[in-house]
């Protein structure tokens, strides 16, 4: 049975620009435009040429390979001929290869925000796509506030579909702008229009505001509609657009869908979908949602030990989906509840080999039952696991030692009477017998500590240098300044990888010390893959 | 037309507790217990009595005072009878009033996982389920892995649901406990179930595998079942659970499910949902998801002009629904009025009454702005806000001022070659021209500080007798150890009444100090109503 092709269009670049803290400069643009092609998205809108200076340098040249290059602007305005309209001109002038237009749908907004008749918000629209179509450009019209549109007049939200595809336009994208349309009503509207409009000629356009951005997408094409739009992590304005990263696997996993449709993303791209969503946050500077569907760091993780027992046997059980095949892995976590089978799966990602009845075996499980009990937790703290692993089996190699470290924070008033802050740290280490210490200042006593610890290294010196600490994380375990404190530190090098360290103690500045101490002794290790295998 | 009832179930305590880093403390359980009663739910699981201490003394004493207290577990394994099964023994012993027996459902699992007959594990569910219903608790069972059980064999699948109600459950819930299955799977698994068993006795749990936990849920009640279970922010496994925090408004505010249903959520508890899924956030030290769907900090936020302009001319056209229904709040360019009415009713909570167009009221609208835009966030710390107030009203008396402090902290080998950490502070406060100062040992450098500060308040000192420093939270707000860092201290003191105060440095001890400072200072002025009534 031949299979019918599904269209995927992203608009991160446009839609979800319009997230809060969001903004991409030329550059970004460049580098999200090559992450999208990674994955085999059909259509790459990139903005509103005409609207801002770096979205008109972005539609000076042609930036995609494969993708449909597409420019998103305004249907003309009333009053004036799409000759004279500055917007619409400056998207036909663009170098894109495929213009969005968006005109409203729903008879109470165009009278209220536009203040305009139902007719000339069609003359607009009819206009605006035949200029497109006649300058050769793929047109296609976004309906904003389809669905309510449809609920308060479904003749007219009909109409704006057919005068849309009446002048020429390739698609119709029914929009549920503010994202309070339910799958249910999204199943039976686009049902209805569908008896009437070809479904190939049709998309959808989803916000996460009831939190079904992607069940009403899917509920989309179940019901019809042959475009996909959404973004990258599902980026975009209040709760989101549809997440592409979360569509994808489905469409192309769950036999639902896979055994009925085909898209341009073949099963190599599909595995590049962990790294490019985790790369995307990287570009936004923020930490990638553990939790995301498919290619979250903890989407196939487990801590039961119920389950990770289970998973042993038989992956299918506690896992839909192979992790593999979104190029992300299996991960599962050593906790309190760990076993043995949780324990080797561990060592195992780490490279360290070990018979499953090998006796360092029960010692690693009580030791790190141990230090749970006593606050430690490494289900998130990946690199302080293997750290001790290495130290338990006796394959640790001694980096360096601290002697001793100080760290003091004084306010007070300087001589030109101003209240002024001084933080300094002094670490003493000991590399091979040798004595070094350092002093540094910082803005804090834990930063002055990172700055003295790192200063002289030694030999190591080189090899840290692209170190980097990328968060710091406090929680007080019991309540109380007299309570123990945990510290979780991430990192990250040149490489793009990140690791997790962790220190507990009742001395905030101790357990920073300790997790800032294992970060570094981490970067060594991993630069020591020698000394690492050890075990092996 | 009498509405269906419909149930809230939340497992926050017990499948939320499998999330990774997420370990609760006893005192973590007793608060989120208190969240789930403000906001209605009908059932909380507090966890898994027998399996870990923390959960042995949670059920130790019944924890609620509406929601049904109920305890997990797993239906008595195959071999000994439910008498001598101490999982299932622990379970009818605990204060619970209901208990949730975890049961397979799926004939493959049961032979490979358990590696017992299918009869056999119809035989444990029919046993344990018997055994709690004598025992005078209401009894459920969560079919684990329904969904994929029901595919594979659908007769069996229902043979696991007739057995636990015969045997007298009040609940069965249907599980997809891997989180793989799609929304039209579960309306049609749940519809030819719902044909078979009555709806008013199913119930269902969701995983967000797909990014669908939401859609399975009200897919499954548009089907028939009448139970949810979810989790607050959807907290959970791998990708989490269905997140009851969206749930419960779009069942309250969406004409589709509100029409026809209701549940023991009030318009009153539905306008704390914001306030008590930020709290939860807060418990977990972690930054609430600004893109949550009704209560994030975006939920109602708008950045495109189009849209906010629209957005003025009616609200309905870019809000799905209105934020003040879930005790959140628009903020499209907030509005000076909007601010204003805002700070009004925080005024008059702290007994500061305030005409409208005092122009001290701008001067402290500003304030706020721009110390949140600093990092401050008066939302958790209520009197540092009122300290606040006070401050710019000028109505703050001037209790004590610190001159200088210093802490530092020393990790040495110490004559007897024994690793010590010393922690010292020394505070110097002036009050009335008299200058104090004291030192202190503690066992971090906030601890010693706390300590060094409040030993000698001179004639203030018996005032903060009874002030206890309860928590301590610490947040990096951009990353890295040179970010900046928000400290939040809660305090009580022998009246019972907690307050929140807040510090914000680049500097994390002097962003500790300046909250413990704030702290005491509170206490002053509660002591001291005679100046704090000043401004009325």
């Amino acid at each position: 049975m031949s299979k019918e092709r599904l269209y995927l269009f992203d608009t991160t670049l446009r839609d979800g620009a319009q997230t809060a803290g969001v903004e991409f400069s030329l550059e970004d643009k460049i580098a999200v435009t090559r992450l999208l092609e990674e994955i085999g998205v059909d259509y790459i809108e990139g903005g509103y040429p005409g609207a801002n200076v770096v979205d008109d340098q972005f539609f000076a040249e042609k930036r995609t390979r494969r993708a449909v290059f597409t420019a998103f602007g305004m249907t003309k305005r009333a009053g004036r001929s799409v000759a004279n309209d500055p917007g619409v001109q400056a998207i036909i002038a663009s170098a894109a290869s495929a213009n969005c237009f968006v005109a409203k749908a729903w008879d109470h907004q165009i009278r209220i925000a536009l203040g305009i008749s139902l007719e000339e918000n069609l003359k607009g629209l009819r206009e605006t796509v035949a200029a497109s179509a006649a300058a050769g450009r793929e047109a296609m019209v976004d309906c904003e506030h389809f669905f309510d549109g449809y609920k308060a007049n479904p003749d007219y939200a009909l109409r704006c579909i057919r005068t849309a595809l009446e002048a020429g336009a390739r698609w119709v994208v029914l929009c549920d702008t503010n994202g309070g349309t339910l799958p249910s009503e999204i199943d039976e509207i686009v049902r209805a229009v569908t008896a009437e409009v070809p479904g190939d000629r049709l998309g959808i356009h989803a916000h996460d505001d009831t939190g079904q951005a992607v069940a009403n997408t899917l509920a989309a094409v179940n019901a019809g509609v042959r475009q996909i739009q959404g973004t990258l992590n599902g980026l975009g304005e209040r709760c989101g657009n549809a997440n592409l990263v979360t569509i994808i696997p489905t469409l192309l996993l769950k036999p639902a869908f896979a055994d009925r449709f085909e898209t341009g993303v073949s099963a190599e791209q599909l595995a590049r979908l962990t790294s490019v969503s985790r790369t995307f946050d990287e570009l936004l500077n923020r930490a990638p949602d553990r939790q995301m569907p498919y290619v979250g760091a903890s989407a196939f993780a487990t801590k039961a030990g119920i389950h990770a027992s289970a998973l042993a046997k038989d992956p299918s059980t506690y896992e839909h989906v192979p992790p593999e095949t979104v190029g992300n892995e299996r991960s599962v976590m050593v906790s309190q509840q760990a076993g043995k089978s949780n324990l080797l799966t561990a060592l195992k990602r780490h490279g360290i080999a070990i018979e499953k009845d090998d006796p360092r075996l029960d010692k690693l499980l009580k030791t790190v039952k141990e230090r749970e009990a006593r606050g430690y937790s490494y289900d998130g703290a990946d690199a302080s696991f293997a750290l001790l692993a290495h130290k338990v089996l006796g394959t640790l190699p001694d980096f360096f030692a601290v002697e001793s470290y100080r760290a003091s924070v004084e306010r007070r008033h300087n001589a030109r009477g101003e209240q002024v802050t001084v933080t300094e740290a002094v670490v003493k280490i000991r590399i091979d017998g040798e004595r070094l210490m350092s002093v540094a200042e910082g803005n804090g006593p834990i930063n002055a500590l990172d700055l003295a610890m790192r200063k002289d290294l030694g030999k190591y010196s080189d090899r840290i240098e692209d170190l980097e600490l990328v968060d710091f994380k406090v929680r007080i375990l019991d309540g109380g300044t007299g309570a123990v404190t945990r510290v979780l530190v991430e990192s990250r090098d040149g490489s793009g990888e990140r690791w997790y360290t962790i220190g507990v103690s009742a001395n905030i500045i101790d357990a920073s010390f300790e997790a800032l101490y294992e970060s570094i002794n981490y970067k060594l290790l991993k630069a020591a893959p020698q000394a690492a295998g050890g075990a092996e």
